[in-house]
């Protein structure tokens, strides 16, 4: 019965129900193949004798999930923050993506985009590439050799984009098919996700045409909603039919057809968020980014009392940040000035609703994710605390949160991502 | 005439002027003892011959200025943060401080302070200790050691405290006068100042008894200001007499009789901030605890204009960031919002602006500090650029501007401070 069976003991703690740590101090996590058997204080007696690996006094938490990121733009992390949204895009971001169509560059930066993440404790990842299929699939080739669980897109664009970044219509469907063809398939944890750009870089003909796919190929969608004034201002000249951006995407069956995730949606109203929730769409909080391009504070407690699902991005490289802990503590940051800005009505987010947010709110996109509980996939960090201990007595929750505040990728000592541990890759 | 120059190359970066780098790449920057003489694109002949330390590539750019930190609450940084400022003060911090009776905890922990503030490249900074005379004077000590620069405040407390940390009124003023006397001469670079902690925890004849002390020794004064709403009207409540939180420092003479820096200054007003402007006051803006602890945003472009001094401030353990260059990036991000939140009228700080504030605009407490012009004291960090170089050209400013968003303090490779080079701390 020891077949496939790995039993770690250390520090547990996780977020089963939003907002509510459970700590088991000094306690065994019994894994089977890639699922959670358990969490047990004392082990059960049917595993006594079988190897234990031992943590001692290191934390044992899930593995960090990332809803929304732009692979091609890592390079551009601390650069030119002084723009709005769509400056920012034709001044820095087009040209950084234009590169792509070079393989090699591209194998070049992904390997530094695939080594920072296994680095920041990012275990899953929802990730834009470029304009570029060969590029994309180099990404999700890395990916799946360092052993980490994502869905990756092969961005489209085929309006209002420059022309060193742009496609027709017919070539940019065409080789979105060829790009799911070639990946739907092709490795266990990484998958190819639709990705139109947004609104304002993709005409309806293109749009149509991904929906048909998304639902012939069962693949899920991702996209950009909501995050800027003007751009919100361009969508409803290109769509006056449509009541809100949203319905932009609604119209062309881009929105909850299949598994949905939408970044930033920072200024979606009611009647936005409501058409969010029926469509079981994915919110991707991405603070850091919202910060720097001074897009405003996504109303999340609003989202979350709507009920709407709700996960963390980093959005580099208009978040410069890619750890997760510090996208946590960049939300709970930004809830604080919200709640301020609706005079204490949106309660704040604490520590451990960010955590839930961060593993099993964002960890629900794939399934049994983000969590020990029974039945859940592998996904966990080993946090040690480097240099951060010092000689007080701490509680496993004081530590977390030290570590969130914090810490850094020197204090996670071991990676697992369902069931297996993943070392640095070695590129 | 080799005698006490010294000779640096390298790309130099600073801010002579608000908002306006000034780049020299390849360059030199000539010291004399600890005053800059000057930088030069080429190295004027009357200094050939003489030796050069040569930076290669790498940044020289000032040391980085802290005008606002709590020494005794490092080991609690990243705990807590759930709650508001007086809450947050009773739960966590008075507790934290207590410990500081213990002068041999205090020299564990204070070493560890040292190290933290020169790893991350603060040569100067503006601290509070804790009531405690000899643990403050011990703090003094290990800063002196380590060869950085700075103000240390052995804190007021003679009202609205907890039993185990509040003093009588007449010992808080004999002891400030005994640390003053020790401490007044005792080292070049680390210096007292009176520190009042804030008016709801000093009487009136306290704050009167340290005003006598400030004139007397010709000491600075640092205290808090208009923080959180809560306090703010805590104060009105314990001076209905004054029309505003400064008027009282004003009253008791600690606001501008000497050089006298207030932190945070969220809800200054305009009259407010008319009054700080007519007594040289010096804002410590700090961002991260602003945050945490759900103060909101300081109006710093309004002070600026204005015509206030504006520094930069880590403020631990309510802020949970000790290095400065991440205090500029908040100080950014933060802005941006307040940007959106005055309808685009207070224009957000740009990075120089930032950096300026991080460097001249705090630096300028100490005098000549935190610029390379002639006659600065010279402060500086060396940067390099571990991982964060990628294969793309980029410019002086663009790689300090990525040190800044995603930089660490494993980037610094040395650091000098009033012209002498500053190892590790060997504690």
């Amino acid at each position: 019965m020891s077949d496939n069976i790995m039993i770690m003991k250390g520090n547990i703690i996780f977020t089963p129900t939003m907002g509510q740590f459970k700590v088991l101090e000094n306690s065994y996590i019994v894994v089977k193949k890639k699922q959670v058997i358990g969490t047990y204080g004392e082990l059960p007696s049917e595993y006594n004798g079988l190897p234990i690996t031992d943590y001692g006094d290191h934390l044992i938490v899930p593995g960090f999930v990332d809803l929304h990121s732009h692979a091609p733009q890592f390079v551009n992390r601390g650069l030119g923050l002084d723009l709005e949204l769509l400056p920012w895009l034709k001044k820095y971001t087009f040209f950084a993506e234009a590169r792509f169509e070079d393989v090699s560059y591209a194998e070049e930066v992904y390997k530094q985009v695939v080594l920072e993440l296994w680095q920041q404790g990012t275990t899953r990842v929802v990730l834009f590439g470029t304009i570029h299929t060969e590029a994309t699939m180099k990404l999700m080739e890395l990916l799946a050799q360092a052993g980490l669980g994502g869905c990756v897109g092969k961005v489209n664009m085929d309006r209002n984009s420059p022309e060193f970044l742009i496609e027709t219509t017919e070539q940019s469907i065409d080789d979105t098919e060829t790009f799911i063809k070639n990946t739907l398939d092709k490795y266990e944890r990484v998958k190819p996700i639709i990705t139109p750009r947004f609104v304002p870089s993709c005409t309806p003909e293109l749009m149509m045409g991904l929906a048909r796919l998304a639902k012939k190929y069962q693949v899920p969608i991702q996209s950009h909603l909501s995050e800027n004034l003007d751009e919100i201002a361009l969508v409803k000249k290109l769509h006056p039919e449509c009541c809100n951006y949203a319905s932009v995407y609604q119209k062309f069956e881009l929105f909850g057809q299949q598994p949905t995730i939408m970044a930033h949606c920072v200024h979606s109203d009611e009647l936005e968020q409501k058409l969010m929730e029926e469509n079981s769409i994915y919110v991707a909080h991405c603070p850091y980014s919202n910060n720097n391009l001074s897009s405003g504070i996504a109303p999340i407690r609003s989202m979350i009392n709507q009920g709407i699902a709700v996960g963390l991005g980093s959005d580099v490289s208009a978040g410069h940040e890619v750890s997760i802990a510090k996208v946590m503590a960049m939300a709970v940051q930004v809830s604080k000035l919200k709640w301020l800005d609706t005079k204490k009505e949106d309660r704040f987010l604490t520590i451990p609703e960010a955590f839930y947010l961060a593993t099993k709110g964002g960890g629900s996109f794939f399934g049994k994710v983000g969590s020990f509980e029974e039945g859940y996939e592998f996904d966990a960090l080993i946090i040690a605390e480097r240099s951060l201990a010092d000689s007080n007595q701490r509680s496993v929750e004081e530590r977390l949160n030290r570590f969130i505040y914090i810490g850094d990728e020197r204090d996670i000592v071991a990676r697992y991502v369902a069931g297996e541990k993943i070392d640095r890759p070695e590129f």
